[in-house]
């Protein structure tokens, strides 16, 4: 979680200017070995979305990873980084004809569903291709739940699989995301059952699925302590023991914070310390990097990055933390205000840890005139 | 509000391919015309952030416009647009003392305080600089409500402006920002009062303030009806002569939402429509645009865009409208579902009305890979 030391290096020794992200490709190694490991028999489709940075999807790529894209663009990155199409999925379930075909046309032949109108897309642009239906899960227990967005009701699952069965698509299998940063191990056990129930539905007509997509939710470490790898890894192993007996089908997973989250520090400045009235208890603290340049996961404060200076050996008190845009909502931290030693002052280097997935690609292009977040992956 | 004429031939001849941004600059001509006549003796500063396209800065550079920045950035698009530095104002609360110096060195004069800690950051950077020191107004009313982030109490205020003094700054005036989209006329008397206080503190000081800035909130119509430039002109000078009487101060006015918004319409594509279950009553609309595409305003489903489609004539049924990223938060309204044409379908083209401002900037730079949304100012 901390800052590596080849980032504590990087800081010092070339001193970037402004606000940007330093991402450590030896965690990211590690984690995919720490997935690799605890889920031997599981293939890792990487969702490229949580950072797509090419030399994070060229290590992967070495180390045998396949990828989880969300758009044509994604799917070319996932190429250009040595991906062949058969380790490329096009995971999203919301998407143009056209798209479809020039994915067809780029090799890929794994498809996400989650309604017979996307099905019928895809037979048009990708006929034979392999679809797999999403399924809606309620999401308890995840820190940025996923909303009713994508999937469809359990019930629905064999309507579509049927209807992508009958012109011409592989009815591959079942996914279901727990939600992102799900600490409930139990959420895996309920989606497998209702993806077993599916299974049986589908053989009742004689087609048999061969996969569950387990999709993501694999936590990283913000400030609450999570369940590591392992623990997932055997709360899978026992669901999938429980529902599926001896005939356990192919099973992916796609990780994205899980596998990049904890690589990424983000390096910032303090712009202001002040206080809006003289008797006010709390300090508002603002840094040059906020919700629009690239921490759009703290909205609603759902995700809280612990945020590390030279000065925490000092006495703390309660700061309301915003980023450094003209706009009134780039606030951080506010309804839960952030402790900070009393001792920080204006130019102060601050560290956002845990901050390698979902910030560089979340970034405006240009709002309030502020750049994008850089990025250095070293 | 609706896409102007010159829109909708530009989209009949153009086909622009996926989701953009078109602006037709004459009503942003009309719109610059309404507050100049409105607002005579006052001088306008358009906010830059709202939309920074050149063509937008040269036109109303060319009409007399001054400009609000948020950063050096805008600053530099400002000038580039033929602005005078003394036309321009460094309207943000927080900035970095380099950036300060920069603007100083750039000829810009005149810049915006809530501190007395930013106050000694500017007459370190930038001596003999005027500032206005913003103040903290309860944004009831304001559809777009400004928290607390920038302003502080107005009891702080002449502590403020009494260490600009002593510090050689010119203590220039008051600032307040009655929150974006404001639609409470009586918004504007409750901090036009505060400002006098202010003024007659200071003048008990011996300094007398010369400026009160009357900050932005101008609304665009969406779909409720707002009242006209005229109404909010009338209740600002009768605010005025109520609390200052026959010593009126200079006024400015930093219009951005309420001088772009309605000039710019946003083409979509519906990408796909489906149910979540069989008998679900809400249809999920897909289009290719989001809330990390540029409808970064749809947050908390605060502003609500009117939409338009070709088939506007057939009945409608309700539907949640979400964006095509794999972001379960990148939702549109689901909380109070959208009536669209049930015979709305995929592929078809949708109008998302008085997005001129607040979009382009806002839009990430790739998120899910997807690529930040274009424009085309006309």
């Amino acid at each position: 979680m901390a800052a590596t030391q080849r980032i504590k290096d990087f800081l010092r020794s070339e001193k970037p200017e402004g606000p940007c992200l330093i991402v450590d490709l030896k965690v990211i190694e590690d984690n995919f070995r720490a997935f690799d490991s605890a889920m031997p028999g599981t293939r890792i489709f990487y969702a490229v979305k949580a950072n797509p940075a090419p030399e994070i999807l060229k290590l992967l790529n070495s180390m045998g990873s396949c990828f989880d894209t969300a758009s044509v663009e994604e799917i070319k990155m996932a190429l250009a980084a040595g991906a062949t199409p058969d380790r490329v999925s096009f995971g999203n379930t919301i998407k143009k004809q056209r798209d479809i075909a020039t994915a067809h046309m780029l090799g890929i032949s794994l498809f996400a569903v989650d309604s017979v109108e996307e099905v019928e897309k895809v037979a048009a642009a990708a006929p034979g291709a392999k679809v797999f239906c999403r399924i809606l899960t309620d999401g308890a227990g995840a820190e940025w739940p996923l909303s009713r967005k994508f999937g469809c009701d359990p019930a629905m699952a064999s309507d579509v699989l049927l209807a992508a069965h009958k012109l011409g698509l592989t009815a591959y299998g079942v996914s279901f995301h727990v939600g992102s940063q799900q600490t409930r191990l139990g959420a895996w056990d309920t989606a497998l059952g209702e993806a077993k129930a599916i299974f049986d539905t589908m053989l009742q007509h004689g087609i048999t699925l061969q996969m569950v997509n387990l999709g993501g939710g694999f936590p990283t470490k913000y400030l609450k302590s999570v369940p590591g790898t392992r623990s997932y890894a055997d709360a899978i192993h026992e669901g999938l023991a429980k529902h599926f007996g001896n005939a356990i089908p192919e099973t992916i997973i796609e990780p994205g914070r899980g596998m990049v989250g904890n690589a990424g520090v983000i390096k910032s400045e303090v712009v202001l310390i002040s206080k809006k009235h003289a008797n006010d208890n709390v300090r508002w603290v603002y840094l040059d990097i906020g919700k629009f340049g690239g921490l759009a996961e703290t909205m609603d404060e759902a995700i809280r990055y612990p945020i590390v200076t030279d000065k925490d050996d000092a006495e703390k008190g309660l700061c309301v933390i915003a980023g450094p845009t003209c706009d009134s909502a780039d606030v951080l931290y506010e309804k839960v205000p952030y402790p900070l030693p009393l001792t920080l002052s204006v130019g102060d280097e601050v560290l956002i840890e845990a901050t390698g997935a979902y910030t560089t690609t979340y970034s405006a292009v240009a709002f309030n005139g502020f750049p994008p977040l850089k990025a250095y992956v070293i």
